[in-house]
């Protein structure tokens, strides 16, 4: 793991970092915010600091939501670090969409682990943000022996778009072993298997047969994990988002969470007069972050 | 004036705007965010919303800093607008660096009027953005007899690099009639006569007559206004600004003040670990929006 560069931000410090990673074998990008707490003097030793991961969205990079989501005031506020991984394994050698369309492929990779060729060399984006970042993260920043950031338990979960669905996929296919702590989302895809751009991404990288595709399905997971607890998914969507009618459609999480436990644990917040930009994402931001700072323990 | 886009953000809404100014000669965009109070239903009819201008660096169109900057929660919690001008004059007839380097020409208007040739006929941006601009916007959102909104009397002015110094520039140069009530810079060029951006910049657009340079130069202005109330001049920039020693240089703005009237009228804050990016900006925002805020009489 490199440090590529440290700047302060906010009370903090933004740690651009990049490594060599075993499920994409490529070279990655990641972003994490420290906040303020991180670096106080007198910071309990007993305590450790929880992290909330943001998935971005098609095209994104780390820097997008570090840049505009403005996710730092409130990790400043509530102590909590901030993950912003990429999207997709990148470089010459990764197969890219064969049309050059910015909805598959290279920063589209969807949050899932490819099983067709020519994706499944380097598309393991599932293992990689849910599995193998975590681990790296925890031995990079805790490896010394001063055990002050939490990546692997204490842990939320957030994302835009493509990145909503694989904050949702994430959480629920995660959910036995309460490997995330809280789960909210911004303009989700939430059924892939029955919108365009899922439909074009779990068919270059899962196939046809859809019957696979269900183990990545926001739609078809929440029926088969047993609702546990008092918390809930938060979701926000404008009402001015271009893409809420073909690509987003969040009721339709709503109508797959009808008479189970689910059921009045799942929030749709719909917005009016917001798009599907960082504007929106930004308003919002706020509100999620005390959502998770309340799952996580810290209010 | 065309309202090409209008956004729901934090509590008021983005407006992008585009209109042709008389100015440059040319088609120009400008970004407007109108604050949560224009929208209430009891806002007092005797008042009027006043606004902060913010001049953008380098390279910037009026998007850079509405997405990135994060005035748009402090506008709300005050109750100002904001306006984000562009930095030049663009298009295919308009010149540009012969060099094609990103410190002069489109995107790099420096805020002055040229008067050299092939830059005369379209960079006017002094009167573009301290005059035209101003009526314009003014004409628009107040021109149906509804003057909620305040852009020619109760405004502040802000600006980051090359808009730092466009507005230190604007200010001064305003200062007799108090065009502007209010001046901030983010890690602005404060003395561009003495620095390599501001002398190509000054050169291409003024000519190499460099007593011309006087009249936008901050460092000479200074001397030529007398300093009539308690207000300051509120400066940040980062102790890792790459371009702080080069380019920026505020310790000379410091020099120039001494023993005039301006004396412990200009306050620099250096802040540790910072760069030149919009994390820094981002993070002195609240700061500089309580400065305005106070001197615009909202607080």
């Amino acid at each position: 793991m490199k440090v590529v560069k440290e700047l302060s931000a906010c009370g903090g410090k933004l740690i651009k970092l990049s490594h060599d990673s075993i499920s994409t074998k490529t070279r990655m990008n990641v972003n994490v915010y420290l906040p303020k707490q991180y670096y106080a003097q007198d910071f309990p030793r007993d305590r450790r600091i929880p992290t909330v991961v943001y998935l971005s969205g098609l095209t994104c990079t780390p820097d997008n939501a570090s840049e505009k989501a403005f996710w730092q005031f409130q990790a400043d506020k509530y102590g909590f670090a901030m993950v912003f991984p990429d999207t997709s394994p990148r470089g010459d050698k990764v197969a890219n969409d064969p049309e050059g369309s910015w909805d598959f492929g290279q920063g589209a990779g969807f949050y899932v682990n490819a099983t067709q060729d020519p994706y499944a060399p380097h598309y393991q984006m599932y293992d990689y943000v849910h599995k193998e970042l975590p681990q790296t993260l925890d031995a990079h920043f805790n490896g010394n022996g001063v055990a002050k950031l939490d990546f692997q338990d204490d842990v939320a979960i957030t994302g835009h778009s493509m990145g909503g669905f694989g904050a949702i996929c994430g959480y629920l296919k995660g959910y036995a072993e309460r490997k995330y702590k809280s789960c909210s989302a911004f303009a989700p895809i939430v059924n892939p298997s029955n919108v365009p751009w899922g439909q074009k991404a779990f068919g270059g990288y899962l196939g046809d047969e859809r019957t696979q595709w269900q183990a990545y399905d926001p739609c078809a997971l929440i029926k088969n994990v047993k609702h546990v607890n008092d918390d809930k998914i938060l979701i926000h969507v404008g009402d001015a988002d271009p893409f809420l009618e073909e690509h987003l459609k969040p009721e339709l999480l709503l109508e797959a969470v009808k008479a189970t436990s689910w059921e009045d644990h799942v929030q749709v917040k719909k917005v009016h007069g917001f798009d599907h930009s960082y504007y929106f994402v930004s308003t919002f931001v706020p509100e999620h972050a005390e959502f998770h700072a309340k799952n996580l323990g810290l209010i």
